[in-house]
């Protein structure tokens, strides 16, 4: 089989034009970002992003930079769906990416935006509050511990840190591409929400609380957990929801956000007997 | 109640010393590392290096960068029991530091050297097999996972990252001071090792494998994890040893080795009802 080079003809830009000042911008995570847009990288990331059909803002494409077969046959897939495709130098290619070989695809896409009010949950279902959660890479593994748990939502509440940072998407592996998530600036309307949806809402403090085995988790359950410094907001403790502990029995005094937030995600879905 | 400032009167060194080199190093990562030495920085490091009586090699001392009360104590503290200890500029702090304000400490200590063939089990007890984990941080977090878990060694084969590394030390919370941790250089003789200890020994897989609920693991229990990118070594399947896979129900294919790692730990010390 004779493989024929995909014939994009694209206008080549360089590091002064305003959408790789754009990459840049969206990469640092300063700059406002009301359109959650975030930067894919690489076969994988673009693979997903055609899967999911997020959408492309702007795709930057390096030819000489290309290693695979299939990153090469992407790149016209993906050029066809952005609004907006340029060629690019390895050497501007090599600015913009974060990652080491790229294989010649760069693209800032859009995440979806969830409306609260059209989500729908079955009789069983699992959302996870992350209130006030500052670290970039946790947020990510705790949405890659949801989707493997098969949760049903990332609620935010007092957000720290945005689910377009890269350190998002890479420690998620994409899931905040598929994970639905809403944000709430008020801690009382996600309490609300989550009560008239009928969830049982369980605040993971060790305070005053029960041991996260002895609880029955049927039907829609709400696990709330908090910032790696300061736990959970005092906001959410006015509502008379549930407390669970997971057990520490060693000399540190807490486990990591995500991996406390895994455990509970994988008892309540035991219990639910889902899988 | 008047502070009495303690007085050190330590040798004032800078860049060029070669115990600040040696510093650097550690930190790097790189030079062959036999007395498993690592960097201690900040009040909460050497309140562990004091609570633990890990060795100090060397005590690097700035009173310019003090701004806790408690760090002028525990500097005394810390210089009376370093092998050497000297003053260094706020400059010179700052190039040996990876975090900022260290309040005015940094050491450089030595990891605990576990003998396993001393260590002894109980009735109930639980073992992590970390093999060819490669992520600093994942490591790190296994460690302070398997400290709130309550388990009680770590075993490392084919191991692809130090316990030295800063981010271990760091994930780990400090917990590499404390969880006994032992390394083999060959998966047969860590096979030799768990079943003469009388471990019943389940390799963490997808294939051909029970749900992790379904197993049970009253008694010595071990746990084998695998590599992030490649899973668990050919050499650990020649053992005849169980197989167990906590379910991803999600599009994403795996989960982060330390999350998986921590539910399976969480599920059997459940189970071993040793809380």
């Amino acid at each position: 089989m004779v493989f024929v080079e995909p014939q994009l003809d694209l206008q080549q830009i360089g590091l002064s034009h305003p959408r790789v000042k754009q990459v840049l911008d969206i990469q640092r995570n300063t700059a406002p970002n009301r359109h959650k847009l975030f930067v894919a990288e690489g076969l994988w990331a673009h693979n997903l992003l055609l899967e999911t059909g997020a959408p492309v803002e702007c795709f930057f494409w390096c030819p000489e930079a290309i290693y695979s077969d299939e990153a090469r046959k992407r790149s016209s897939e993906i050029a066809a769906r952005a609004y907006r495709a340029y060629r690019v130098s390895p050497k501007t290619m090599e600015r913009i990416c974060e990652r080491e070989r790229p294989d010649g695809m760069v693209s800032i896409a859009q995440l979806p935006a969830w409306d609260r009010d059209e989500l729908s949950f079955g009789d069983s279902a699992l959302v996870l509050v992350a209130d006030a959660v500052e670290i970039p890479g946790n947020l990510g593994t705790l949405l890659r511990s949801m989707d493997a748990a098969g949760a049903d939502c990332l609620v935010m509440t007092n957000r720290r840190t945005r689910l377009t940072h890269p350190k998002v998407f890479k420690g998620s592996q994409g899931m905040c591409l598929t994970m639905p998530s809403v944000e709430f600036d008020e801690v009382e309307d996600a309490a609300i929400w989550l009560k008239r949806n009928g969830f049982s809402v369980y605040l993971a403090d060790t305070d005053d609380a029960r041991n996260y085995r002895e609880v029955d988790y049927r039907g829609r359950v709400a696990f709330v957990v908090g910032s790696e410094r300061y736990g959970i907001s005092k906001a959410w403790y006015a509502h008379g929801f549930g407390r669970v502990f997971v057990p520490m029995l060693g000399r540190a005094d807490s486990l990591n956000v995500s991996v406390s937030a895994s455990v509970l995600l994988y008892e309540a879905r035991a219990q639910q007997d889902r899988w």
